[in-house]
């Protein structure tokens, strides 16, 4: 029986963002696919095709095992010093720094939140790669060929607040090119590029929360841009960088 | 009957971005919550507390008659100077400038998509207060008081492609306040700040688009900050800005 106004039962077409339940704890040497699976079938929750999956990092560096021991706040502060490739600003504890992948973030992606007491988790060494292995894994499961995106949450110059965004991506292009497109007026438009990799990250965030342990969740009737792109590509070049 | 696979026949909760369609064109002196509102009639679309509305600023700035004529490239360029408080960035045709309301962005957010030939469209004066009025008579019409959030494409320093951003907010927090919250494992969470607004203005964009003439989404199903913010909560103050 449909629920009274659920998006299912209207004439419109829409985006579900579901939240995967049931992941639970994942340590060194997991196999995030399958755990995500398990959750999956656990909740009778099928992917369908055109179905993008979002996955918080953390689970993905803790699976690759990124936890390093830090002692105290010295220890943390060498280790962020370790994970900069370039230090961009610096004032008081706070150290925004660009790391080895090109990201520019608080203290190089060294994260203290979700993880056990004592220690630090790090960003997976390659999140594309980290992304094309879960997809593939996911897809010889389910049969079905799903982008992923691994998501972390970052900061961003001008704006209080963070957000999440896609630091991995598989399967699907991370930005959506309009060149060349018309608008409604028949007018060449202005904004040609359009980052759907951050936005479906940020979309999976409202579901994911930051301390409900929700790890994962499928986006659901999302227009995805085909292709074969990397999270690298939402980088944007050094010489077309303003702001660096 | 359920869809199979549908968000509503599982068991766990999500959030759905529903495209408002059937909008039509918006000109000055229209009244935005009641095109929204007939939209949602002729779609049959109940609102449901819970709900939030985004509401892309175009139709608001059509509405409010911020639509300017522009001759030509040179009148544009003095038309963007003029809505600049500061420019902070210039390369070539590019000119990234703080706003009135202190946003930073390209070309002051003078927006030439989605205008007619030889127009050009202005930022909302006030955003805030456009969200607050288009509340407060939609609230009137449907009997439910729902945020507003009335969004932009901006684009970001280090990143390339854009993404939709809350520039006003009205019935909401625009930003979840997690300081003291506890992480899975009791630890006090690093992260603090989440921008829900913004989260949530770059959910509706997947159902928006930039060439499909849906200027407005609602999103239900998510957890949205209760309080009385404003999108001009958003904007980092020069002080605690290490880019500008």
């Amino acid at each position: 029986m449909p629920v009274r106004g659920g998006l299912y039962d209207s004439p419109m077409h829409g985006v579900s963002i579901i939240p995967i339940e049931g992941i639970g704890d994942i340590t060194e040497g997991d196999d995030v696919a399958a755990s995500i699976a398990d959750a999956l079938d656990g909740a009778g929750l099928g992917v369908e095709p055109g179905d993008v999956l979002v996955v918080t990092h953390k689970i993905v560096s803790k699976a690759e095992g990124l936890t390093v021991e830090i002692a105290d706040d010295a220890a943390y502060r060498e280790l962020v010093a370790s994970e900069a490739l370039h230090v961009i600003r610096r004032r008081g504890d706070l150290v925004i720094a660009k790391t080895r992948h090109g990201y520019i973030c608080a203290n190089a992606g060294v994260d203290r939140s979700n993880t056990a007491a004592g220690t630090a988790l790090l960003l997976p060494r390659d999140p594309d790669r980290s992304a094309h292995t879960i997809r593939l894994r996911l897809s010889r499961r389910t049969g079905v060929d799903m982008p992923v995106i691994i998501s972390d949450t970052f900061g961003r110059p001008w704006r209080r607040g963070l957000t999440d965004i896609a630091i991995g991506v598989s399967g699907m292009a991370p930005i959506l090119d309009l060149r060349g497109t018309s608008d409604m007026y028949g007018r060449v438009l202005d904004v040609t590029e359009v980052a759907v990799a951050d936005e479906l990250a940020a979309a999976a965030d409202l579901v994911m929360g930051k301390a409900t342990g929700i790890p994962a969740a499928i986006i659901r009737g999302a227009e995805v841009p085909a292709g074969s792109g990397r999270a690298a590509d939402l980088v944007r070049p050094a010489d077309e960088d303003l702001f660096r």
